[in-house]
């Protein structure tokens, strides 16, 4: 467990108000500041509702990339810090703040994998909206994302990548910050969400991490400037802790891909593996995959990085590797072989255009939550069906004729339906002439 | 107790999170959810770390003066609203920030009551180095500040004036967000400040109030423009509540009148009862008297309500009316006849001028400080030793010889003298040229 370390210097504890004030006025935490303020909350000796207007103060007046680097390092050693010093291969962490259809990481991690990179990767419950990689990788009957950390470090030697749930030894101070900044309205703090993404990836055994920084009506970041400042926040920090990092802004602002829900995501991800599927989503795993590559060594040119990744997809290796995870997962991979096996929704029907044109605008965050109603359990169950889903999503810039399917709705239960369909109809905005496509990769921070 | 107003609007309770979110992004809150934070404070209902999260947006992006109005009625509201509809006499209420050697409203709250002004007054416990004015009454032997609200009344009733102990049964949520405010740094917090001064001066009886914002280094407030600010707010959210409100901003960078220390100060107090006394004090309580009269409607122009004041001290109905105050609560006033019986320290001395010059500058805030070492009873007795204090301060333009003292200390223990010579010594600043006096009084608002 958590490593104290005893600084050299005499450092007299300040008092939790002052530490407050003293960021309220906008003044540069010392190293041994962050130091006694995460072991104060590991230890349980800040009280909440000082923990809480610290959050808030530094939300308000945020830290400079060294007070957050020592933070980051500070949370990373606040738990285990995963050892992969026996695997010689490249060890790089692959994190998306999150968005509506993104299998980006199901595809990435085999990739990458299968390139010869080692990928370790645990998941939390996502945000609001966004559906999990867990709650995707749950369709595939058998597969258990539980795992101790002998059985990690076992699984990224053995197969050279891993899925699992987040183990609550890695950085355990950010399962207490993260869930204070939920109740204290300070997610959106760019130091936070740094510190989270830093400490809890290093602390994986990453030695180095790409980002995937989106912005949009489908991401919890609303506004692109902010998600710029958050990926220029998270290299500049990995870059004072030593840790090479690059990060793409992306475009969130329609769902990626042709697919909303559990099963139908994972299906699309196989088309991925394989080098097909929607051409957003092929060429988001390119780039993804290059910026892997090349972070990790594996290639040293863009040219190389690109051949080195579509050779992966067109041989059929990434796909391997994605089947040889899952079956070491337990997952049953006769499913990912032949995916008719996933289990359909009762009924299919279309969303109707309600006029011809183009399909201006999507809000891809409505989408999730449509999907969201149809898919989630009665009672309490938080479980997703996994049959459940949209597919074959108009994408913006596509022209329609009236009544022509916006896309496919799958579902089971008609009772769910008509607030389903509140969401989906409205996400749509449809117009007499061809938008400007947004641009899916607005800028590489590295 | 609290009063449930039910409004006759539906209202759909939000979640403490959202409405952090609603301030943080500098949103107004509507009357009912200002009611609805009130009484989830006062019902427990909010959790303290969310109450640590409000207090800091509200000190980041503040409150308008309409928020800031319901505010302080609802906290008015959270307990008894003591009724004084039977004393037909106008009630005012006199409200200072606080300051080293001010002793004012032990002054001007029998001052008042001499000239008609009904003055209910509960006193805290004063902030960091500031003496309250229940500490300063407490070295009248027999003075006794507990009282119940049903003796509050009679007292104003009989006396006109009441110096007591807060009553819990009077805006308890300032209690429960004042505390939150000092261990979250948002004590300066404009419009909290503001709510809890109007809820407790208008819960107490008062109909208008007076009020003196001091600024400098012997006030919490440090800045002469967040003065003008608390002083601003404060009327103009008064005058939202149909309150009557006046405020005057007033130097305190360096102590009022001669003494510091609790029987010195009830001494320089009761010269002042007789219109004598330090020229600062008498200015500072002729004018505090004057808005008080005025305000209160006993005196029509500003001539004939510097003639009652005046005739007040002259004629000695002020002094008299303390000594009937004080009477009124147990307070044995021979010593107010005779000073001479309150206790003598042990040994006075001087602080000697280390060189010629002018005093130039003097902390005010550093010289509370030295006589708080020097009064504080050993171990854990935090009562102030009614004989110890300084006396015959030298004041900002005052020409001293080398070795002239600077004041005398008056103490009863060698032993504590060393650390408090520290801070006497640290207060003056001595310098060649006579500097500019600061005025007295900065601002007037109403």
């Amino acid at each position: 467990m958590r490593k104290k370390i005893i600084s050299p210097r005499k450092f007299v504890k300040p008092s939790f108000a002052y530490l407050i004030e003293k960021k309220r006025d906008g003044g540069e935490f010392s190293q041994d500041e962050i130091r006694y303020i995460v072991d104060s909350i590991i230890d349980k000796e800040m009280p909440s509702h000082q923990l809480a207007a610290l959050c808030s103060v530094i939300y308000f007046q945020g830290m400079s990339a060294q007070e957050t680097a020592v933070l980051s390092e500070e949370m990373m050693l606040s738990g285990e810090v995963v050892d992969l010093s026996k695997i010689t291969r490249p060890k790089i962490g692959k994190y998306s703040t999150g968005g509506v259809g993104d299998k980006t990481s199901l595809v990435l991690i085999p990739l990458a994998a299968a390139c010869g990179v080692v990928m370790p990767s645990m998941n939390g419950v996502d945000e609001e909206f966004v559906i999990s990689n867990l709650d995707k990788l749950s369709s595939i009957p058998g597969f258990n994302p539980k795992m101790d950390l002998k059985a990690f470090i076992k699984q990224l030697s053995d197969v050279g990548c891993v899925i699992s749930e987040q183990s609550s030894e890695i950085a355990p101070v950010d399962e207490i910050i993260y869930e204070m900044r939920q109740q204290t309205a300070t997610i959106p703090s760019l130091p936070l969400i740094t510190g989270s993404v830093l400490s809890r990836k290093l602390a994986q055994g990453a030695e180095g991490l790409v980002v995937d920084v989106k912005w949009g009506n489908g991401s919890f970041i609303k506004d692109v400037e902010q998600a710029r400042q958050l990926a220029r926040s998270i290299t500049r920090v990995g870059r004072s802790m030593k840790r090479r990092c690059v990060a793409l802004v992306t475009d969130m602002n329609q769902p990626l891909g042709d697919t909303v829900g559990t099963g139908l995501e994972i299906q699309e991800a196989i088309q991925l593996l394989k080098g097909e599927g929607p051409e957003d989503l092929q060429e988001l795993v390119l780039k993804l995959g290059m910026e892997i590559v090349r972070l990790a060594g594996v290639a040293g040119s863009t040219l190389s990085a690109k051949q080195t990744v579509q050779r992966a997809l067109k041989e059929g290796t990434a796909f391997e590797k994605f089947k040889e995870m899952v079956e070491a997962q337990g997952g049953k991979t006769a499913y990912l072989d032949d995916p008719e096996k996933f289990p359909k929704a009762k009924y299919v029907r279309k969303l109707p255009a309600p006029k011809r044109g183009y399909v201006h605008t999507i809000n891809a965050g409505m989408i999730a939550r449509g999907v969201q109603m149809l898919a989630l359990g009665s009672g309490k169950s938080k479980k997703l069906d996994p049959a459940i889903g949209v597919s074959e999503i108009k994408k913006v810039g596509t022209q329609v004729k009236q009544g022509e399917p916006l896309m496919m709705i799958h579902y089971n239960d008609e009772s769910k339906m008509e607030s389903a369909l509140e969401y989906l109809k409205a996400a749509y905005r449809l117009a007499p002439k061809r938008p400007n496509t947004p641009d899916l990769i607005v800028e590489r921070v590295a």
